[in-house]
């Protein structure tokens, strides 16, 4: 574990505590954060810390194991939160043997800087000439300047100006800084410590090891193979493939979360992505990390053939695409690699556009104004700034009831409506509206008696166990550093336990691997108690509680007294 | 107590409930609002209620008792709010035997109506040729059409609009709408509920009746006595009277907090302020409501001899002054006469305007840019609407860190490095940043033995009991309808309890007072709590506790967990 102080320029390696020892991604940025920081603290003072986390099985060969879990409390949010994404730099910081970098501080000077992880530890150094670039270029200089075999984390204009909604940006196996995690403002907090980069050099690194490594490598590899086969659709459509799906169940965002169904939902399906690509010659079954076996990104090109983005995904389609009343993919992978370029989420971004279009600032589907909202990021304008705080904010300003978001954060791309389990993540997670915290889809299926059982999830009191036992899974998957793709799944759980057991040798169980989620979540929720964000707010937005999502009909009824206590009873 | 539903358009008369008795003002809207509205409804939204309370001996001849309570969800701190104001209209409804005003749902359509308030019960009558005018018109309509002597509360542009620091004013006894509930946008909420105006006629009201007249009436003579003698400063200086005093302690807000001495400080003193309206003819010690007999009120004229104002506050030369950088009384006049006609409050655009000069947005000092920051309101402009919302978001939309507000709302005119009393305040009041909930300037005393100790309330316990015991007995000002100038003293309490002996017959105690008084804040504790504004955020803005406030040094030491639990511990 490094720990970077901003304010002294010190950097401290330090081992890691024996009760940090089983967490790792999302259980480490947690429990840093929660026995370090001021869950008070401004988010974009000197007293929030940034960690950086690779998950517990980073670097090895388990599947889909190398995503990288950035933690601080967040400024969009005033939350806790764990922002998760994919590139090289979870792996290269395994092997380098780094469990977390913790940045805290604050430099007084204006100037910019950039960390070079490599075996010899951290250093700072100046990184002024990058000021105001974006990710592409940022990454081109520094890739030219260290060596393209470089793992490269970095913050866009938005993370430098501070913006709630800004990303950080990892760069993917081709250099390309397309992996952000993308939720709650990670970057304006590195941006607050002055970071612009980090570069990570694993050269050197020692080789990871193993208890048991014929029994890790067979897992993983009986594994890896399951997953090829079962999340083949994955593979060929990317997470595209599921839009159909959710259009069919009525609860495709689109036009700010007015309706259900779009009716040009085949002009931005998975299918139509596919046959793009396949065309111009972009690429398919693209991974986003070493060890990704499912490859569900993609590489989209133009007409020409040149390179327009990577990878386009389900969110970023459908909250920039039929939530704004878009249905051109060319016209959404311009927007992404602007998204991608200039640090911001498109989730959030796509949320505050349909709340403005809703506000009349431009009509739904109007590809030229929204061009022109773009121009009011780059340029940092008043309204450009109002954006770069994301939805809640812009809806308070223009004075927009209907404000799809929970705890400041702006809903992903379901309906809670019509798919009420993910509903009932968004309004209890400690993390705000987020899918990546419980997406419960039709199928998904909890880890005890009553959750496995497929009559009673469908009834409110299922439901919200059935989102309880997702949430406690996926946090286990963030601990790990799986794609969450693998599955918030009893299975999932059975196989890390395993595969812990033959790393170390230990006698982890399931049950132990379940406690130590959930303590992670109650972690978490005391956190945000004492930020300001108690259970007792946990719901949605009333309009989703009032007004029905046509075509379908489809209504929240969840009652809010089911959500407050959904950590609380056990 | 008459309740009109804005939604069926239904009004209905209730008796009290009995467990309501003793509850006026305050203790009224904070009780209702707990018991009837969900903490975590939309400010604007159909599930809020305004509730319009005159004080518990309003209409009475206790001094200075007719002040009244206006409490709703604010939209501002998103928490429970009382926001008291003067004017005539809680004397008129006290006269009407109306306990309480509770206005519930939300129109459909997009008209606006006007409640018509008389012995005959509440009329709800449509107001359409009223949208989009000022107070001051609005008033000159209704005051023609209703008779001059009705009382009017009404909201102006800033509260049609759902401005968050949008104001209701309260006509005086001259009919000039100069009196506001400013605090905590209860103008938007009453905009929300499509009410632009409520117009009260008070004749042919019953008399208010007292158990023992006698007692009453030379108990209220007494003490109205007294307060002529005590408070002449303010009834000479109005409130300005402590501008010097503030200023000598070097706790007077300075562009934007940023200095504790104003070096023009005597351009807009008490002293400057009296010298003019004397030399102009404009009037000093006016009543802001009638039984008031301290009579801080004024009418600032300009030159000519016409007025620009009433009343020239401590509070607004202050935000709107020194924490600009401005020093020129008719300037502020100008300003204040705006915000009152606009309906939104002079300290949260004090505040406001103080953090975009730290963004330069203009310089501090700038009258021609601060007229530009008006039109910008005016005319609804992205920047207005920005700045209708108050401090924090202006503060986080132009990337300001030092804004100095807590729970949402801008501080008041007391800089809390040097008044630590009213830092505490501020820091643990159920309203945000707000001097009214218990302002703790020397010479403070509070009821119990430890508290009246003058060493040890300057002692950092003594500083955190002191603020409690004055929250304490400011609330049983705000529930009998006192202006707080009478003082939150045992004096007061003391006095109250044997002029609610001699109404009621009843034998209500000093000890039962103060028991009753934290109740009410027990009340909003808990509204707070489930609203996400628990306990565990009571604090200040960072910078107060690490910047210290030039040129006397001042910095906020009182350790967060003194505040955390000023109200839980007895």
């Amino acid at each position: 574990m490094i720990r970077i102080n901003m304010y002294t320029k010190e950097v401290t390696k330090e081992i890691l505590p024996d009760e940090y020892f089983f967490l790792g991604g999302r259980g480490l940025t947690s429990k840093l954060l929660m026995d370090e920081v001021d869950p008070n603290c401004e988010p974009l003072g000197p007293n929030n810390k940034l960690v950086i986390a690779p998950g517990l099985l980073g670097g090895t060969v388990a599947p889909c194991s190398g995503r990288i879990s950035i933690g601080a409390k967040s400024p969009l949010t005033g939350g806790i939160k764990e922002s998760n994404g994919g590139g090289t730099a979870a792996v290269k910081l395994a092997k380098l043997g780094i469990r977390a970098l913790v940045i805290e501080g604050q430099p007084q000077e204006e100037n910019l800087f950039l960390l070079k992880v490599s075996h010899n530890g951290v250093e700072i150094l100046p990184a002024d000439e990058l000021k105001g670039l974006g990710n592409y270029e940022t990454t081109k200089t520094l890739l030219g300047k260290y060596g393209s075999k470089s793992g490269i984390i970095s913050i866009g204009p938005a993370g430098e100006r501070g913006y709630s909604t800004a990303t950080i940006a990892i760069t993917d196996m081709e250099g390309t800084p397309c992996r952000h995690c993308g939720r709650g403002g990670m970057g304006a907090v590195m941006g607050s410590k002055k970071i612009k980069a980090i570069v990570i050099d694993d050269s050197n690194a020692s080789k990871i090891t193993y208890k048991d490594e014929k029994t890790f490598k067979e897992i993983s590899r009986e594994w890896a193979k399951e997953l090829v086969v079962t999340r083949k659709g994955m593979t060929d459509y990317g997470t595209a493939g599921n839009l159909d799906a959710i259009n069919a169940l009525g609860s495709l965002p689109t036009r700010n979360f007015s309706y259900g169904v779009f009716e040009d939902a085949d002009k931005i399906s998975g299918v139509r992505l596919r046959e793009i690509i396949l065309k111009r010659g972009g690429k398919l079954s693209h991974a986003c990390h070493p060890g990704c076996v499912i490859r569900c990104s993609n590489i989209f090109t133009d007409k020409k053939g040149d390179v327009v983005t990577s990878s386009l995904e389900f969110e970023t389609i459908v909250l920039l695409g039929s939530n704004c009343g878009i249905s051109d993919l060319d016209f959404i992978a311009k927007l992404d690699y602007f998204c991608d370029d200039f640090g911001i989420d498109t989730m959030e971004l796509g949320v505050t556009i349909g709340v403005m279009m809703e506000a009349s600032v431009l009509p739904f589907g109007d590809q030229t104004k929204m061009m022109g909202l773009i121009e009011e990021l780059k340029n940092d304008t008043l309204m450009g700034k109002m954006m770069g705080q994301g939805a809640t904010l812009t809806g308070k300003v223009l004075g927009v009831r209907r404000v799809p978001a929970v705890k400041g954060q702006g809903l992903a791309a379901y309906d809670p409506r019509g798919i009420k389990g993910t509903g009932v993540t968004y309004a209890t997670s400690t993390m705000g509206g987020d899918h990546t915290a419980g997406n419960c889809l039709p199928g998904r299926i909890g880890y005890r008696q009553e959750t496995k059982d497929l009559e009673f999830i469908k009834t409110t009191e299922g439901i919200v166990e059935l989102s309880k036992d997702v949430q406690t899974m996926i946090v286990l998957c963030d601990l790990c550093g799986y794609c969450f793709f693998v599955g918030p799944s009893p299975d999932t759980v059975e196989r890390t336990a395993k595969l812990i057991n033959a790393r170390w040798g230990t006698e982890i169980t399931f049950d132990k691997l379940i406690e130590l989620s959930k303590q992670v979540i109650q972690t978490e929720i005391k956190f945000n108690e004492k930020a300001g964000l108690p259970q007792s707010i946990n719901g949605l937005p009333e309009f989703f509680y009032t007004e029905r999502l046509e075509p379908q009909q489809h209504i929240f009824d969840i009652p809010k007294t089911a959500l407050e206590n959904i950590f609380t009873k056990n």
